[in-house]
């Protein structure tokens, strides 16, 4: 898995800050902006976070590729819909020699990273038969129809993924490009760094997490799980019971971007 | 697959005639919803879709129960992001006898029905494999930590599933709920309805469009793909250049409901 | 100001208790559904609340008519977007004899409440004189266009009025239908049942939450702002203080809904 | 009226084309993005467009500061929902020599300008009269509880003011930061450049097209009202007749920036 921060909005911290202190303020947006000292954006931000005004954040977004995850990881991050997907589609990629993760508890498990690895190659070999059987059906149909041997190969082909997919498995991986704005992101970040999210999507939220800190380390200062944003858990009687190892860990991983400085 | 219509907005058509119609109006909503008649009520959810105002029709909202559809059709729908959904938890749900879908390509199709049934008889094998050499596992630590025996078995089943689950093809199927209202439903069928769209989507799709307009047919008497409801299709190169047959084909799909009213 | 619920999904509560129900279970759906007795309903909703499980709320909605707001009002209230609005258009109805609210502080003192009267029936005078002036103008042009008189009357008094209502005051009244789910009802309540929030959004989402909570009481039992839905105020340093009063006053107030019934 | 383009997503068009090329492609991310030369940049944005792939455009957003608009404008624009909105609040800013719009057919009329002028002088003096008689009698209120007078002056005063802007004309200036991506702006253009859009957004739908078009003109090159971007007019009926002279004016207004580069 790798995630990329593709592009975001300009000075997203002052971008932010300005249209915060648009609303009480009188005076004109040139004048409002060139106030605004490196210091006093982050002030202002801070601010926001305090009194719990959170729409201004909305205006800065940020757009991410995010490679080598699976069709679970896909169908998680989806259900997130105050942002945007465009995903590779399985429709139109041909993978003969697919790619699949694999999940930690089983790579550290011989017997069962034999099972699945089995498993994977078995599948594997079962979609290229079903799409080669039912491409070369559909091919002869288009020949029939007088389509060149050319395109109507084409056109077979995609046809026969189309359903031969219905055999790849959650594991296999796919890439997708997100935008979300900063709201959207802390939300993603209350849900997901959580300790009982799931491991795939709680390690791309971590990822994603580190990136826009380091570009706009005031607007993500308190971000992480739902016990660091919001100082307790919200999940009453399952709560994982872990506070202070969470809060630890949120304030390292920040601690070492910093370093980086 | 099974489509349910679980529940909706009362009276829908009425209320969002009578949405419209205060728009434009001075009278009080009383005067206003008494004054609207059948006649009147269909006469107006028409105009709106001639003038094309399509806000009004967001009041009235459906809610759909889904069975029996594959992982893939859960990655499609959930694209359509302004709409509710509830999903089956694959982290949860023992899926020991896993039930799939078969596309029809493949079923009318022995020699690849067989290789299809077989790769679905292992991946069910391979994820019974994985789970129970982990939950063992899992069992023996939570023992060790002072678990009672039938508490550590419950709780290391769940994380062995979350992980086993990689293994199962996108064919499992999964049930949800959904709920759309009426401007994102017309958006659904429009793409979805498609002649290019996937198969499994596209039925679900044409149950969901027979189920509502039974119950409100003013509101989808012009519902169905792109080029049902606009009367041009709007991918360019890429139609199907089938437009007289898909006409035809929802004009009696919607006289058959009519012919059993 | 009236607010009347004109519609809502059908059983409300059990439709958002089956979806979450289906989320951990493997029954079908009409098993699901049928075991849903009315008590099963309540402790199920309750559930969700207690795990911060929220989204299962969304599949019911609830749709008002908003009578005699003012311009202020509907300013505020369209700033919740996940909602769905029609509202009365000032560009299309005559306001020969304009209504306006009027602020209890202001009804309340005689000499404020003087000229605030002289200022709101001033407004009308102007208001008129514009209209009528720049209608005379554009009729006759229509005309030299050669339209009819009538025809040309009608079009000019349209676009006379849309640049007349500029001079119409915040206080004028509107109406509008508006739709919510119950997550974004819940949102709205926390934000505008607050005490620190303006005296007419503060009075029309109590009316709400009056209504909604009579015909599902369990879905809104800890619905209220903030300081009663969360049990704390998020605003910090800006918080009113005065949460026991809070508090009681949204006790009593489901507390007489359910001696009604 | 002034807007601002205030920030927006790096390399917009890169970033729509990343994204869009990724779902057809098995190439990694690094890859793609280097692979896209201006050229080709051009050439993907134009051919989703044509094929009417339109979710791609979501990942590039631009944020707005928009000064001197009217509380007509204000409540016109929030109608779009999926946008991000930070307003200068009537609640926090005292207006006393407040500013307003004066619609065009209005100041070309001498006797219509004096009538309007006159207006909002009243208004103008009626809300000072409020504001200062309720800030006066509220001041005591609260220096009778023990509050220092200059705390009490400005306490008072924020409440005052709360209530006396319900005598404020629509006219009343206004400022904002507005966010919007691709796919919003494109429909908001579809809206507000029409012919029988209201005349305030017209011109501000105009100038934000003027200042994403010099930046992004591949994205906006067939943007403008629905008869620009469609080719044809949803409006039916009430079609206001004039597509050759809107497609001409905004041909024109293209070119002007083009002709700058």
């Amino acid at each position: 898995m790798k995630v990329h921060l593709l592009a975001y909005t300009a000075m997203p911290e002052k971008v932010v800050a300005g249209a915060a202190k648009l609303c009480y303020s009188d005076s004109d947006v040139d004048t409002l902006m060139e106030g605004l000292t490196e210091e006093k954006t982050e002030r202002f931000v801070r601010t926001l976070s305090e009194v719990g005004h959170e729409s201004p954040v909305e205006h800065a977004s940020f757009t991410f590729a995010i490679e080598g995850v699976s069709r679970s990881f896909l169908a998680q991050i989806t259900r997130h819909r105050l942002a945007s997907y465009s995903v590779q589609s399985q429709r139109y990629v041909r993978l003969d020699n697919f790619e699949y993760v694999t999940p930690p508890a089983i790579s550290e498990d011989p017997e069962t990273l034999r099972v699945y690895e089995e498993a994977m190659r078995r599948d594997a070999e079962a979609y290229d038969a079903i799409t080669n059987h039912l491409k070369e059906k559909y091919t002869a149909e288009y020949v029939a129809q007088g389509l060149s041997a050319k395109s109507a190969a084409s056109k077979a082909e995609k046809r026969a993924i189309e359903d031969a997919r219905f055999v790849l498995p959650n594991a296999c991986t796919t890439q997708m490009v997100m935008t979300m704005n900063v709201r959207s992101l802390r939300h993603l970040f209350m849900i997901r760094c959580c300790n009982r999210a799931q491991w795939e999507i709680h390690q791309v939220a971590d990822e994603i997490l580190k990136l826009v800190y380091r570009v706009a380390p005031t607007l993500f200062e308190s971000s992480g799980p739902s016990c660091v944003a919001l100082g307790r858990c919200p999940e009453g009687k399952m709560t994982c019971g872990m506070f202070a190892e969470v809060q630890e860990y949120y304030k390292r991983l920040k601690e070492e971007i910093d370093n980086e400085r």
